[in-house]
């Protein structure tokens, strides 16, 4: 069974709306055991709407539409595809009470191109829209599965999850997981794998990439349970043994969320002083409910003058060694830990650019120190990228290397 | 000439990766008066690729495809274009030198699978990529053009920015401009500037939303510039006229720009102490290349004892209005401008959820203080959305404040 999403609308096309259901549909339909191929927008065009349509039935078994059932003239993906199929439009009287329903609940008088959404093309079923007027489409013809869906996504998504996913459910059973990396690139782990790809004709892995870190993912599919649970955990068992040193969590958990739960498990409380990050750790941080439970501070020391002022970095070091090197970062770390009698802190110092680049001191180099009362620690760093790419990576890398101390691990 | 956008990746049509390409450069092809009628997504499958290839082929004139130039097996882009053309892949020496150069700087050396991105198709021409080791590819043949980016956004948008828009500019004259709001939403903008959408046949009117802002975009296309340019500002001016008060500025300049641009002409430093918005305010500011000669420090003062110790906030006004108050925004800004000898503060304090909600202060408040050495001020606010969406909307607000604040005008 593949899958085709359509997303019908001039505001997708033109670069008005971002296009968030077909990412939402094809992940829902994924946790079924159902993979997507093809993903198309069109604008509002009837003909161009139609092409579109005789494409996917050609080459797709299920053809999700979204958009276009609304009450206007612009609306016309039911008679569009009914055109497509050579079907009759026909006319619902119950569907035609329950629309009136909900004007009269609103008092008010329903207009009259609402009566639009009474129509369902013949031997198809409506799709109950428990928060709009729109109602759903499902049809079954021919092997194919066409379902069109409203565009609010709101809508959409309970009308998905409730009317379209016990439709369209298949009987095999899916494992999946996905492993979470730091430290090595999806092109080296895609070289390390190969040989796994197609092992086992069950199982499907791939890999993903993200900025300073990589996903491998591992879907299973079959009719034995044991069986295919074995065969995964199996794979997981070879990559665990493979990537052990840069695996930092499993199904798509965070690494700061990573960090976060094991600070709280052992209650200790951390801080974080950021140079060239200038604060993306602590917000990345501060994006978790509850963190306030073991974030206690942070200083963004731009200046000389604050690393000097809050960190107590000492101004000879700066002079001698300059802002960006393992002295500073270390003293910085020292220094908010102590000022803030915190259990852990974690410092940030290096070279975001486009500016600021010696001979000796490229872009992309970066300090991390880590203090703690039993040990301080330094890494150094060398990115590649723009500025805000190196931000990125630079964060991603100080959660890893927090992670990796907390666990007492070594990532180089 | 139509153009269509083709983003290929397993990542997109699994639903792992939300796809933003489309509309990111659908954006910017109207800006140029090219108009987008077709996205479509397809997973890494040759055959596949091939096929929607072919159909893109047929039906637009310019194709612009992202993803699939990286050096692995996956990655097949350029192969199957050259398939569907009938052109040959040829080896390019200058630019396996510049990617080894790339490796080199990095004292890595490089993987044998990255010489497959020193091959481009018989006639075309590379792209050049200034942050990453993929080169784009450009080709003009039999009045199509074809444009193959890389998959990386901000590798993706820097190269189509500099070397396609120069590439594909038509001759027909193009006079646009942004205008930027804050404190507007879109469906209200919409309603309020209904009667000029259709005013001028040559001038097209859109509104576009982001979390916190909104934008009108306008674009007069013709042949006569005068005459398209007094239409353009004759409508600029209408807009100003109805929307002066929320109006932050022109062309897609973020906010935080517009304040950098003002303190630096003006010689002032500025400081954050933030609390509910966690270091989103230093970060996003942090994004600028040279903020530091504006930029002296921040304090993300998490908890109750951080804003004691590191800002002077008073414990009984803790203890009496609590944290998310007026009094303590106003103690906040005070205390970082005075201790650190600041021109200007800002601070930040309010309950971003979805915990921390108190029947009188729910989710959403948020007080807003700024300080000056010639006076102080505290703005309330109350936004709505998750978490992570208060917090954007704080960090704008909170710039758009501080610009205000600095042009002695107010947003309320």
């Amino acid at each position: 069974m593949i899958a085709e999403i359509i997303t019908i609308g001039t505001e997708i096309t033109t670069g008005s709306t971002l296009n968030t259901h077909s990412k939402y549909i094809s992940s829902k339909l994924l946790d079924i055991g159902i993979e997507t191929y093809y993903h198309t927008s069109v604008d509002d065009h009837r003909e161009r709407v139609k092409n579109i349509m005789n494409i996917a039935l050609q080459r797709s078994d299920i053809i999700i539409t979204t958009g276009g059932l609304g009450p206007t003239d612009d609306d016309m993906t039911k008679e569009v595809i009914a055109e497509s199929l050579n079907l009759k439009l026909v006319r619902d009287k119950d569907m035609e009470q329950s629309i009136e329903g909900i004007f009269n609940r609103l008092d008010k008088s329903m207009p009259s191109n609402n009566i639009k959404q009474a129509f369902k093309l013949e031997g198809s079923e409506f799709l109950n829209n428990s928060i709009g007027t729109a109602p759903g489409i499902f049809l079954s013809k021919d092997n194919k599965k066409i379902i069109m869906l409203p565009g609010p996504p709101n809508e959409m998504e309970l009308m998905f999850n409730n009317e379209v996913i016990p439709r369209i459910h298949e009987d095999s059973i899916i494992i999946k997981k996905s492993i979470n990396l730091i430290g090595i690139g999806e092109s080296q782990l895609e070289m390390d794998i190969k040989d796994l790809i197609n092992s086992e004709p069950s199982v499907m892995i791939a890999t993903f990439a993200k900025e300073g870190e990589t996903e491998i993912k591992i879907i299973g599919k079959g009719n034995n349970e044991e069986l295919i649970k074995d065969k995964v955990y199996n794979i997981i068992n070879i990559l665990q043994n493979r990537f052990h040193k840069y695996i930092y969590g499993f199904d798509n958990i965070p690494i700061e969320v990573v960090v976060f739960n094991i600070l709280r498990e052992r209650k200790l409380k951390i801080g974080f002083c950021e140079s060239c990050t200038s604060g993306l750790i602590s917000s990345r941080f501060g994006r978790i409910p509850g963190v306030s439970e073991v974030f206690d501070r942070a200083i963004v020391s731009y200046s000389n003058n604050s690393k000097i002022e809050e960190l107590s970095v000492e101004s000879s070091t700066l002079e001698e060694f300059g802002a960006v090197s393992e002295k500073t970062a270390i003293e910085m770390a020292n220094g908010l830990r102590i000022k803030s009698n915190l259990d852990i802190t974690l410092s940030v110092t290096g070279i975001a650019g486009p500016n600021g680049a010696t001979e000796n001191k490229p872009i992309g180099l970066v300090y991390l120190g880590i203090s703690s009362k039993e040990k301080t620690i330094s890494i150094k760093c060398n990115f590649s990228g723009n500025r805000e790419t190196i931000q990125n990576k630079t964060t991603t890398r100080a959660f890893a290397e927090l992670r990796n101390f907390l666990l007492n691990k070594s990532l180089t």
